[in-house]
């Protein structure tokens, strides 16, 4: 368990939950009953040094912070609707500074139909952006539990693609601070593949019509979107669903600037792959009635589904090779966080 | 305009108002409207050094934070239901810092029904502590528009107080680092005074069941809570209306800790109570019919009313005394602020 996890379960202990509340503390939302429908709530906090470089452009920091909140209600398989945007910052910034983080966040909120509702603005030493998304369940919530053995395991996309961009990210910005000229590329990287990387970390895509659509459809048992990296957050869905998750080394989606990033660094592809983080893909155990749906689509998700796995009994996260099986490494998300 | 209303201004032109959304920025709090319901929903953010004292105990400041969301809830005259809640923290602090404060946030909204339905975690250089809030329209929801020339303005408890104990903290924690004995008085001012005043800043509490009774009873045509001074609040009732506030200076209730305080520090107790802030008490402009049940009640609401003033034809907030008018003098709420 990683110390957000235990806190988790710390916070649970202290809070009853109270009528109501159909999901609340430890899923990807809370989900709470509203007269006659349910209403699916999330937040998330970004902190500049922490979850973004500090000197990122404000639209940036505005559009990934509305995508991070998405992703969860896009894990639950809700419609979002409306959001609060809060925004600490250092007073030099200037007045239109969270003016901009503001358009950033209704750049990923209005395509998908939801509304910027109120908020708070702030000063602080650094720049802190919190929002708080709602929305309604069109079914029954995709919860993390619910997985069931025999189960297949779907992800969508290429994860690992965001930690490689983090990395290529703090090292644009220490060449930076070091004088080099303003758009450097790494030796053996493609442009194109770096962009695709940077692209992955910067501006995470929330998988909203595909959660959606698994949600109405009865297309999974259980998800989670990943954002601590695929192998801790399949160790999740395991645990909160009392299966195993066994991963297929040969089914996992490599993205080529992916690997060509990996060789560049000398790191091994699949280590950024299961211990990256920052992905905002989607995890889920299908049921194998589902396959031929999910096999077939992904065009009108706007995302590929890819299948990568099986739920068996036991617990926890494994990944099968030739050779055998053997327990997922998991990373932590960010090294300063121990 | 203060430069936060000038940003809500701003941020309203930026976000088109969408279906479904009967109250969106720059009121107290937003309205949603969810299937046969209202849902009111809000956000506060707080930050170490800014909105509470850096070394603030954790119960403390998380009791607070919910106590701001609840008076915004209190001032749409909404019955709270859930809140999530985020908190950033330097590391150093340790696992329980993040704890406590969820403790200090339930202590606050456990007794009025509201429960923690979900949070994040983050690292940060300095705490800073989100809470989102959302309740239920029991009735219309209260605006801070609506108010009408011929309504007679009320106020709740004693504002200029937490200005007081915001002075008085600052001097306290300016005492122990100068190492003074941890519980210094201030010299003139009786221990259960300075108490009082410190407890007005630390722990305001929210006037939700005055909020309820208002908007249950149809006894106000407008609200708002004050945060950032009751001239400055009244001020934006009055624009947000499209009428004058008159407060008369005679009916404004000056608690005897507050002129005792402004006594012994050379300053006026009407400047702290007008131009001060985080009062977070209820103003409110309500019918000459209600007056009767206004001016009866109190006791059952936890809190005194007090008929300070009445609504003109005209704009702005002005205060009546014996020799004249004048308009109100607006401070802001936090010197650094600007």
């Amino acid at each position: 368990m990683t110390a957000e996890d235990l806190f988790v379960e710390r916070v649970k202990a202290l809070a009853r939950a109270p009528e109501g509340l159909r999901v609340g503390i430890g899923d990807d939302a809370a989900v709470v009953e509203v007269g006659a429908g349910l209403l699916v709530a999330t937040t998330d906090l970004l902190v500049a040094g922490v979850d973004f470089l500090p000197g990122e452009e404000p639209e940036r920091i505005g559009r990934r912070a509305a995508a991070v909140n998405l992703s969860d209600l896009a894990a639950m398989g809700a419609r979002p609707e409306f959001f609060l945007l809060s925004v600490a910052f250092p007073k030099h910034l200037g007045a239109d500074y969270p003016l901009a983080i503001a358009r950033g966040a209704l750049s990923r909120a209005t395509p998908l139909g939801a509304a910027l509702a109120g908020g708070d603005l702030s000063d602080a030493p650094q720049t802190v952006v919190s929002i708080a998304f709602w929305g309604r369940s069109e079914a029954r919530p995709l919860l993390r539990s619910g997985a069931r053995p025999g189960d297949l395991v779907y992800v969508s996309g290429y994860p690992g693609r965001a930690a490689a961009g983090l990395r290529i990210a703090r090292m644009l910005s220490d060449f930076a601070a070091q004088g080099a000229p303003p758009t450097p590329h790494l030796v053996g990287l493609a442009g194109p593949q770096q962009e695709e990387l940077l692209a992955a970390f910067h501006d995470p895509e929330p998988r909203v019509a595909l959660g959606r659509a698994l949600a109405r459809e009865g297309l999974a048992h259980a998800a989670i979107d990943i954002s601590d990296g695929l192998g801790l957050d399949a160790a999740r869905l395991a645990r909160a669903s009392g299966v195993r998750v066994v991963l297929e080394r040969e089914r996992l989606p490599l993205a080529p600037a992916l690997v060509a990033f990996a060789e560049v660094e000398s790191l091994d592809p699949l280590a950024l792959l299961l211990g990256g983080g920052d992905d905002y893909e989607l995890l889920f155990a299908a049921p194998p009635e589902a396959a031929a749906r999910l096999d077939a689509g992904g065009s009108e998700w706007g995302v590929s589904v890819r299948r990568i796995g099986v739920c068996e009994a036991g617990s926890g996260a494994a990944l099968r090779n030739g050779s055998g099986v053997e327990d997922v490494m998991v990373a932590t998300r960010r090294p300063q966080r121990g």
